[in-house]
């Protein structure tokens, strides 16, 4: 997600600087015309930044925006792009007073991560959630919707106990309900080699979140625990519902339940 | 389904000939170039057929096998596109002995269907299900996977049981596994309109099922009742798995069961 808002960022502003741990990265980085420059020398990276953009999974983020902030120069904005923002924006108000912090969450992905993976397209036409702290200025909250809208994405200001309450249902919940389809399909049929033969399209999509970074999904369900829990209870509520439905097997009843999530789902992807 | 069968398997057999109850789906069939000639007629249809492809939703092909049988000329291949078998392929053991019935299950589809929604190409490189009957001749059986593979599809002849039991998983569950996530987004976030805003890819592909036409869906889950309950049975104890794990939020733990379930998935869809 990182070098991809760099690819996506490059040409749009002075100058956009990769800081990664290992050389590789930025001379893969370098090769994809994702960066201007790039270094594994943090200090050296942030020195003249006017907005720093952190991509590592929640709790790294968490941790490493208290070594950076020393680093920035005044009033340099400090973003991130975790998927859970309480827990994040909590961390951030604990900043020192020169740093401009503000949580930001891209609506987009891929089931593939790492440097190899970038695609400066995947922002265009997605939702940008920006949660800022009461003490974010409005000139910082300004730039940070400049940049989103430089990405080709389009901001959301949210609270972060909002966003995190939605997230939970919109995007953690199904993968975890992908886990549990591969875990099912697991369980009783990959012993039966014809099992993978017919796997198609519909169990491809349902799930294809299960083969998300573990450690980015790890950190999220810790982070947004009581959230994905709540999450979770109604949608098992649900699934026993539909189950009664299949037992019963009341056609009419079937029929009016399966209708009524169907026009839902039409609803929300017209 | 049937409209785009008919329309990979025009100009590799001496004709297609379509039967729709509707005139005006004959008349859309022929203007897309699917059938040769076409008839709301099924006796006129099916009278000098070599091989006679249902497809219907299950509950309706069990009843039109009858009704067409009498019809169709000596040792005329009667084959369906249902996605459950177990029932019909008894329905087909009933069938007078001049018809040589055939079991048929394409794996694949698209949550639209009708004769607006053709896509011949849409069988190529797919799995095509047969199950034959003991009384099947071999002869019936090959005009079989010669007609399945003129669409580009790989036959698969597999007992009807066997295929009821894989689906349930592979197909059925992830289509109420999309259902119950809809219906919690509907319970949960969609009263919140910046839920509306922030459905990305993940929720799309987990819920696109969701969108499956009902009449089939129906017929599918009354027919595969048992085997539909297994899998539901099997993916809720999976899901109460993953809760405990939330819940506990033992990291090692954590990250242990979803890279083993991440490994599972890349195995299925290397």
């Amino acid at each position: 997600m990182g070098g991809s808002l760099a690819g996506a960022l490059r040409g749009k502003c002075r100058a956009v600087v990769g800081v990664a741990r290992r050389a590789e990265t930025i001379e893969t980085a370098l090769a994809r015309g994702l960066i201007d420059r790039g270094t594994t020398d943090t200090a050296d990276g942030v020195r003249e930044a006017d907005a720093v953009v952190l991509a590592t999974p929640v709790r790294v983020i968490m941790r490493q925006m208290h070594e950076i902030a020393p680093l920035l120069p005044k009033s340099c904005l400090l973003m991130d792009l975790g998927s859970t923002k309480s827990q994040i924006v909590a961390e951030m108000a604990r900043l020192p007073n020169h740093v401009q912090p503000l949580g930001g969450h891209p609506m987009c992905g891929k089931e593939v991560s790492g440097i190899g993976a970038t695609d400066p397209a995947i922002y265009r036409g997605c939702t940008f959630i920006l949660t800022p702290l009461p003490r974010t200025s409005e000139e910082a909250l300004a730039l940070g919707r400049e940049l989103v809208e430089a990405v080709g994405a389009s901001p959301l200001v949210l609270a972060a106990e909002r966003q995190d309450f939605l997230v939970a249902t919109v995007s953690h919940l199904p993968y975890l309900l992908a886990c549990a389809l591969v875990a099912t399909a697991d369980a009783l049929t990959s012993p039966d080699p014809a099992a993978w033969e017919i796997v198609a399209g519909g169990f491809r999509d349902t799930s294809r979140l299960a083969g998300s970074d573990v450690t980015m999904m790890v950190d999220i369900l810790l982070t947004n625990r009581e959230e994905v829990l709540k999450a979770l209870e109604v949608c098992q509520a649900q699934l026993r519902c539909l189950t009664r439905l299949v037992e019963a097997g009341d056609e009419d009843e079937v029929r009016d339940v399966l209708s009524a999530i169907r026009a839902k789902r039409q609803e929300m992807f017209p």
